[in-house]
């Protein structure tokens, strides 16, 4: 059963760990396949080494698992979440790499001071409001989809593919399980660029209209000229 | 004797230059066997590189050599006065690893600001008070042990299974080598993202309780559901 | 066509990942064959692994394709205009390199305090203006290129290889497309240590010009010892 | 000549990429032969890969070339200056490694604040004076030299085997080319550790001395118990 998937959702979370994104088992990648509603996830807690297509896990939209020895990544209920709310989303990735998650932390959005940023993000990167006691102590994993979604109202979601959870960390996405790991990486080096920007540079403005405009249309959209489509 | 321990003790000890916890000959790992009381501790400025199991050093709870050709770890008697206070405890690291030891000196804790900390540590990791000058000049490293079990006056070392000895660096333990060595590269990425989130937002509040029990109960004790447990 | 100039710029190009100088596709080298005008230059959005000499786009300086099966790097339109402006510059590399990009973004020049920098660039690594959003909405490439030939009136390009656009990232050149990818090197490593010196002393002055002069005029000009020269 | 001297110089320069502290052909180390007063030094602006044994350069005290078919680094003079000013020196290394370099060009020394300094230091690495316009015109390499045996007036350099010159870089020394390598490595570390602290706590003090004295002389003098020894 989704063979071919599990095959990508498995490589796509070696890449965790080849880029540097995850510690130990940490993270982890999905992605649905949008015909027949599956989504294909990492198992909760398994080591990185070894991990083979078949120790993917096949869940429905509600949670239910379809095929698997493993149980699912315990954050499914939020992978679920987006993409119930997010249509266009075809794969999910969930990480504490290191920059993103300091910026979660200090309940900081990564604003966009450059192209790095905006030739994949077409403007801040939002971190979400603190999670209520009772979203908490309820169905959590699920909640932090709902209160990401919230954060969500009013952005398209495909023109801004990451989020930042509020003390926790952060949540990419894009159109499959690949785009949304290279969107975690991107993260990252906005985040440490953001950074040093800040410290070199308390009272800079954020990149201009225009110059986000050009760089982010540039790769996206009907008018991209980048790369040799 | 205890041959399987000092193989297990020698691939703990591996585990420091692979992460990254150590130079040179810097940094150590133990494991106690409750049943004889005996402990398996690398030999004292002895290279990483042809490290064998053979040269692991045994020694009793008095710190008295029983097998091995070299001398034990310097830090042993802190090893051991761990394993005195600690009844739980069955691994014990100490590094130099750089992240907490710029704590370790800056006399600071490790507070916890988001879920990476919490996940494996239910709290602040604490700093010891400076040690006086009459324990320095006494059994030194006996004494180091004395003030870390001090500061956990009233703090279960096993969820919070670090410590930042003032002006030095930290021990980190779990239920065997493996797992301390586990937390020392945890308690390494918390204290990355503390001075970020510090750096970022210096007035941020640390994480909420009701967040640090939910991440922290979900991995430890009888609730606990992530993983394949 | 020229065969060997293909050779020698996708060995520049494999050089930027290899000095951790970019992620994914970012980046570019081009040479420049200054007999028959034309110059070599790196595909647009192809990835590192796996490319070939016969994948490098040969353009002249009007930016026509003279020879390949890819579109030219969208960045072409700036080295041409840099190839142009700069007579003796004969190789040039853009890339988003971290510590380079966040100077960059803070609108900060890389101030020389030290040596590291004084051996290759006689003095500051400016930052460009702003650019305007007709200019952003005009010929945008082009134009980047327009907007740093003007910040360099008045200084040597040979001697300041490099160039930090406003809110993008660095420029860099040489004399040949190696020369280029060194003194990218040589930027990252000076942005580095600029960063630390000023957050170590927010008010410390530049480098001694007799410093400055000593150290850079020993590695170039007609008086240069440094080497085997 | 010194052949198993030139293999050692060799195989110790080799070292400074190996731990990250130089790139390109940045960094020199050299040994002295104190017997007949030759010093063994690699040679100036050569590439570390391919580098052979045969390659490096022998130079008596007076820095005539006795043997060796390229020119001397560049800073041999200094290094000539500290092997007559030092008797007890036997090793010395340059680099332009990052942490340290920042430093210099702060124009700080590094403040031991914990024992991983206090393990190798018996005290702050000093940074030195500006150089004056006139030693700089002069024979620069040589007053280099100068000006950091000026700095070490009543302080032993063998306690404090390191020095930052100013707006320029560290040199290392130890009793020979390998303990030399050795002090460069945890020099980085110290001023790593150093940075971060001061970050943390701006007001932080010193390491009390008694504890500076434990840990420093624990591994040196006539009742160093560390190691094997």
């Amino acid at each position: 059963m989704l063979e071919e998937l599990k095959q990508k959702v498995l490589e796509a979370n070696l890449l965790l760990p080849k880029y540097g994104l995850v510690k130990f088992t940490w993270g982890n990648v999905s992605e649905i396949d949008r015909e027949s509603g599956l989504v294909v996830i990492k198992p909760s807690g398994v080591e990185y080494d070894g991990m083979k297509a078949e120790d993917m896990v096949v869940v429905d939209l509600d949670g239910n698992v379809v095929e698997g020895h493993y149980k699912p990544s315990s954050d499914t209920p939020t992978h679920l979440e987006l993409y119930k709310a997010f249509a266009e989303v075809g794969g999910i990735v969930h990480t504490h790499s290191k920059w993103a998650a300091s910026f979660a932390q200090a309940g900081k959005g990564v604003i966009p001071y450059g192209t790095t940023q905006g030739d994949y993000f077409y403007g801040e990167i939002p971190c979400t409001r603190k999670m209520t006691p009772e979203e908490i102590a309820g169905e959590y994993e699920k909640e932090t989809g709902t209160v990401i979604i919230e954060r969500f109202k009013g952005i398209d979601p495909m023109s801004i593919p990451a989020v930042l959870v509020h003390s926790h960390g952060p949540f990419t996405w894009g159109k499959d399980a690949f785009d949304a790991v290279h969107n975690s990486v991107v993260l990252e080096e906005a985040a440490f660029m953001n950074f040093h920007t800040v410290m070199l540079n308390p009272g800079i403005a954020p990149i201009q209209q225009e110059l986000l405009d050009k760089h982010y249309l540039r790769k996206h959209g009907k008018n991209a000229y980048y790369g040799q489509g």
